[in-house]
């Protein structure tokens, strides 16, 4: 028997990067525009984007967070405010240096109108921010002061790739001001809290939830947590992170307030952010060798209704009885909202256009023909077993459609989870560790996947794992509470640390 | 008696335009920061934004329109591209040159990195999205395109003002392609009315529908319409646009496509926006010497429920009772979403709390008061009503709450249409023009409003007016049929057109 054939080429056994990229495309979910690094988000992306952004925000909202919009430019002054912050951002920023267009004697149109400052297009607004959230708070009746913005953000990227590395990307960025360390950690901790619960229940997609070692840190912050997610090809994507940023920027940007007491204290701040490179996560997480796969909490379309319609004596009535089921489809509903059903009439052979509604990942496909018009029946797909149909009656599809979306939900998570578990070892010794992330001829890792080690924390054994594996840490656990021996050094260490190679 | 106190210092007699900042201030709406001519939108401001934002995005998508999210960026050769569209915007746009930042001699950061081209930030994305569109659109069957972008633009601007005029904005543009230039029309005209449908019902902002003259067009345009509003000093306010672009910038972009018969033609494109300049629109619309006054419809709090808690033995008692009538008001709903109501328990005087959300323009405050428990009364306040207060029974108020809100609605907008009335007045003779658009001593329009006038649509006499009266043709209205004659030539008129002095 011959390999069976899929939608998308290659396979991610076969080339795992461009797989990737073809998965994109195939859905239609983004594309590379001639601005470097800059993408375009087609309107499946977006859709997909609208509804993470829509259940966050209500997240946020729900916990007192309230949304704000500032200015995309920083003056190069206010970045400069933190030195850790600054040298973390400075070669990758966009610089806006004039404020027009002139001619010239040849009558080509050259930057003028110099500006007396340069302007940063904010790669984040932690300066900014800051500098009105000093105005703001005066006093501890003005705190906590919680605040998120939606908005773009620039970071020119050496290698940029669709949703995971783009130079200029969507996310919101959570800034929070409080009277004490205790209660801006605490913020710190729930916000990542917020970010796990989404990653695991909205995206199907388990995470780990730890701190960063220092090195990778977020410039100016005391400590950074974060969620790390495991892709397919077993390397670990950072899907968020969440600052405690002790009271470093309220310094910089003068952020006080009077306490309780009458004195003048500098408050403690927070920032916390997400962004479209979750949607990277998403495909990573679930996609196959078909193309996308939504979980349908995000899915922007739940069902896909396509008529089959072979003969034109009987389109009509294929088309009226579509109309119908997707009629009584929308008064179902899941997770809390109508039940997102979209008809696709278009003029395009059956096979087609199914195949276009499996690749772009829609949780549930239902086809009906001349045939099924008697005994009421529908051939309906789920995207989480493959591209199998089954027969099935349109009453009990109506009855039982909810209830698939919530299992298709529940399937895609604990794959991803049974997957992530498969590749997750704990490992004692320095030979096997380097045996588990090494390459074979090809480049390719052999084993590859999550690490759990015991490290002494001295940064060097880091530095050395980057350099000799390009294996970091990507965090400390929570729960690492069991001590042992350094793997490296043989030293007491306080607990296993998590190590991949990793986006 | 003296003259009644207002809340808002200097009144809109005393000074408009101060008057305009007060409010913005007051009802902490926005303010300006650092970065010149960007503005900061605060929660309150911003909660507006977001209404408006669902609204009309549920208005785009039920007419077909899907959301994309496009290059922050455009080159400089894109914008090159139509010589018209890059004449109007050269002289306000910010140009990126540098890719980052570095240290000079002096360890001062300096922009480096310099990009072989010029990035601007996006004025507007026509040139941009017309390149995309370009690879999207191939035959007949890819038609119509219809795509709507909700971003950030940037436009520097000599004299900023908070919403009105800012250096960055937040917008929606739509982009459509089409067949025909028929369809392309039809869809101008369908996005004008949505934007009028859209002012009307739900900022309560009466508006004139009509055509821009030639000087007045979007730059690249074949046919720019427009909606205007007349603010309460009586100018004009142009707060939407729909633009016919014709086959201008698909000639530019290369916008092509196979028609039914086979043969290669352009597509006809059209574009469209509004933007957080709206906000201002309503500010001006509604407001009072009161502060702000926000139409239900777009309110993010329509009820705010505040605790008169002047004896600490009945502060929990009356605590209870607000909590209890604020569940009850939440479930309740206006304009089919549950009402939005906010227990104001801060710790502030009473007197204080309720002139803050006056000035916050919130449609209803209820006040709840020890005497208020035994009688299950409250004390209510309509924001359309002035400052006064009437006691209700708490049940009558839960049973008749969604009509108050409708009536709130539908008073504000019968009152903008009044005072509109009150200052439109045809004009057929040229002095009673110039009488009508003169400045008092202190540079005030004496009378000003809208003037219907005959003109034979010769230019010269639009460039006269704009000298001598700094009055402009708002719109070639859409019924204009009637014909006449010229009031500045004598010739021939096909109609009349609207005159006002204008933001």
């Amino acid at each position: 028997m011959g390999k069976p054939r899929n939608a998308i080429a290659p396979t991610r056994e076969e080339d795992y990067p461009e797989w990737y990229q073809q998965v994109v495309k195939a859905a239609d979910l983004a594309e590379n525009t001639p601005v470097r690094g800059c993408m375009v988000i087609k309107p499946w992306g977006y859709g997909i984007w609208e509804n993470i952004r829509d259940a966050l925000d209500a997240m946020f909202k729900s916990s007192g967070h309230k949304n704000a919009y500032f200015p995309l430019f920083i003056p190069k002054s206010f970045l400069q405010r933190e030195a850790e912050h600054v040298d973390g951002f400075a070669k990758e920023c966009a610089v806006v240096t004039h404020s027009r267009l002139e001619a010239d004697e040849q009558g080509i149109l050259q930057p003028a109108g110099e500006l007396e400052e340069p302007l940063i297009v904010r790669p984040t607004s932690e300066t900014i921010i800051g500098e009105l959230f000093a105005r703001w708070v005066q006093s501890y009746r003005d705190l906590p002061l919680l605040i998120n913005q939606w908005a773009n953000v620039v970071r020119w990227e050496m290698r940029p790739r669709l949703f995971l590395r783009t130079a200029e990307f969507l996310w919101q960025e959570g800034h929070t001001v409080h009277a004490t360390a205790e209660e801006a950690l605490e913020e710190t901790r729930l916000m990542l809290a917020t970010y796990a619960t989404f990653a695991e229940e909205w995206l199907a997609m388990p995470v780990l939830r730890g701190e960063k070692t220092e090195a990778e840190r977020f410039p100016g912050a005391e400590s950074t947590l974060c969620i790390e997610a495991m892709m397919q090809d077993r390397k670990a994507l950072q899907a968020g992170t969440s600052h405690f940023l002790g009271q470093n920027f309220s310094k910089a940007c003068g952020i006080k307030f009077q306490g309780v007491e009458g004195k003048e204290e500098f408050g403690w701040t927070t920032s916390w952010g997400v962004s479209t490179r979750l949607i990277g996560g998403m495909i990573m997480t679930h996609a196959d060798d078909d193309g996308l796969v939504v979980p349908p909490k995000v899915a922007p379309t739940h069902v896909a209704v396509l008529p089959v319609t072979p003969k034109e004596e009987s389109r009509e009535q294929v088309l009226a009885a579509c109309r119908e089921l997707v009629g009584r489809l929308r008064e179902k509903s899941y997770a809390g909202a109508p039940l997102r059903v979209e008809l696709d009439d278009r003029d395009l052979r059956g096979g087609e256009k199914y195949w276009q509604w499996v690749k772009k990942g829609v949780p549930m496909t239902v086809e009906i023909g001349p045939r099924d018009l008697e005994n009421g029946s529908a051939f309906v797909g789920r995207r989480d077993s493959g591209a199998k149909r089954e027969g099935m009656d349109c009453e009990e599809l109506l009855e039982g459609v909810s209830g698939i979306m919530e299992s298709i939900q529940k399937v895609l998570f604990e794959r991803a989870l049974a997957f992530r578990e498969e590749h997750t070892r704990a490992i004692d010794d320095k030979d096997e560790l380097y045996e588990f992330f090494s390459d074979d001829s090809q480049g390719k890792t052999i084993h590859g996947g999550f690490a759990f080690v015991h490290w002494d924390r001295d940064a060097k054994w880091e530095e050395q794992l980057k350099n000799d594996l390009k294996v970091t840490v990507r965090c400390i656990p929570e729960d690492s509470g069991e001590e042992g021996t350094c793997l490296f050094s043989g030293n007491p260490s306080p607990g296993r640390v998590v190590l991949a190679k990793s986006y």
